[in-house]
């Protein structure tokens, strides 16, 4: 089946597994640290820099991870620390910015992330997901979480759209 | 041979190696800090979250490591930090739990798992254990530590026993 | 085509996902930590003690990159942090040292670093950049980011003009 | 050629590239922290524990690597931090501990470790190392560094010297 990129006009995406390898740094306290990938977060920042609202949908509770997506230019309003219901979550932010749920694609790597996959418009799994993951998703990227997933999805979006351009010669960082 | 998952009723692992990679990010003073998996560690929460005891046996001593598990639900009781003797432990934690060790499962990669390999009713290493753990081991996952390897081993005995079951059309995080 | 390494006489380098993986550890304040590579420093030690002159040229602010490089003997003023545009620091570097940007090996690996890489005498990027750097660059190197990309540009320089040269068996580190 | 185990009496290794990957967190100061494999440091134990010296000999200078070693049971007095000059301190090594050069195993890989490669009894490289490293060792292990290849050695080395016994059944940890 071939993906209908076109639709899209926001990207939602887990944490762990997806913008990471799954890792968590462990320190004394049981706080966690986690290593996102420069490539992953560039295309987040040129999504967000072409206005497609982005969420970032995790059950974990840093706010490292607000920090860190702060900086890729997502609203701290769109950023769903401690999510118990992804879904529902989902419906929040499809509401706040008038989306279908079919207009939005959606990155997810393990059980919590299958309910989304299978509601959003595009639903993409890492090449390392668990099976329940590569079965809800319509397309399992050749990249693994942490390493090049997001930015598959995102940068195939845009480029379909006409929006993944840049004056190479010229280049200049706006965010 | 076929392994019978139908008997086991707890789970008990090592932490070096087979929850993490076998990396060890030492600071200024040698205190040291470990990277998790968050599928494998949602594995363990949900061998807790339907019930099944689960042992953490290392010589490891550091408290982040109690932290860390105590997210996923294991009972402090059950994390032996400093072990000197990993068959000791192990019958403390069985002893308390009244369970017999055939009915435990082991995850273990190196010298100092290989009396609770063996000892255990099926004995897990993940594909980058030494020689002498491969040998004990009933299975050697096709994941390596720190990467699928207890992930492996839970969900197969959850799935075989019926409890890895979820419905992933609501998932609502309970833990 | 056969590159001319003869005429190289400085080099200049992305840091995110060339001197490092991409890997970006986010602390709870959004600081970002990197991890760099011996065997890449150690080159990047031999050029500047060899006379080259060194650029380092990053949309990053982190301090610590500034402090990693000073290690490696590359001047403070030649670290350009939170570039914005990194064909105006190429100039301002080579102007700041009388070279024409013939004269500078450039290495990148994602879209900002396109037109430095066109601009420069080589261009090279590590085996896992992005579509657009791989086009733009004279080389691709057969190792990745944060692995051997650096070290394998600057040794092949060196070596070309004769000074990767050590009395290995009397070596005295000198920096 | 056929290498003679039997002879070896003490182990020296760099430590960046060696006993780990290569990789060097850096903090806000140029602080460095690394990466240590359980696997390797268990057999830097064991070969302590038998009564066979161990020198580590590194350019790095964080007394992290001090600690990290302590607790392998290395003596403070056998790591050389900051060496500029392998063979110099490799000599004070031997001479502390009554050992020839050929009665030492060492491990290196980089140009640094190239004289000690050499003068040594047996030289080891990881997998990884530089190709001058490759060329001065009289084995390149399968395994890369900080992942296996100093584990190889020594066990390697202990099990032909009937030292690579432990009691499984009852193992107790004795460090």
């Amino acid at each position: 089946m071939e993906l209908d990129y076109s639709k899209i006009r926001a990207f939602a995406f887990d944490v762990d597994g997806v913008m990471t390898d799954g890792g968590l740094l462990c320190d004394l306290n049981g706080e966690l640290y986690r290593t996102f990938n420069a490539k992953d977060c560039f295309s987040v920042r040129m999504a967000r820099l072409n206005g497609y609202p982005v969420a970032v949908i995790t059950g974990g509770r840093s706010k490292s991870i607000l920090a860190r997506f702060r900086t890729c230019g997502v609203d701290e309003g769109d950023v769903y620390l401690n999510s118990r219901n992804k879904i529902k979550d989902l419906d929040i932010f499809c509401g706040k910015h008038s989306l279908s749920a079919d207009e939005v694609m959606y990155f997810g790597d393990d059980i919590p992330d299958v309910c989304a996959l299978k509601a959003c418009g595009i639903g993409i799994c890492p090449s390392d997901a668990c099976t329940e993951a590569k079965e809800a998703a319509d397309m399992v990227s050749s990249f693994p979480g942490g390493n090049g997933c997001v930015r598959d999805g995102i940068e195939t979006t845009l480029r379909c759209q006409g929006k993944w351009i840049f004056d190479v010669d010229q280049y200049e960082k706006r965010f």
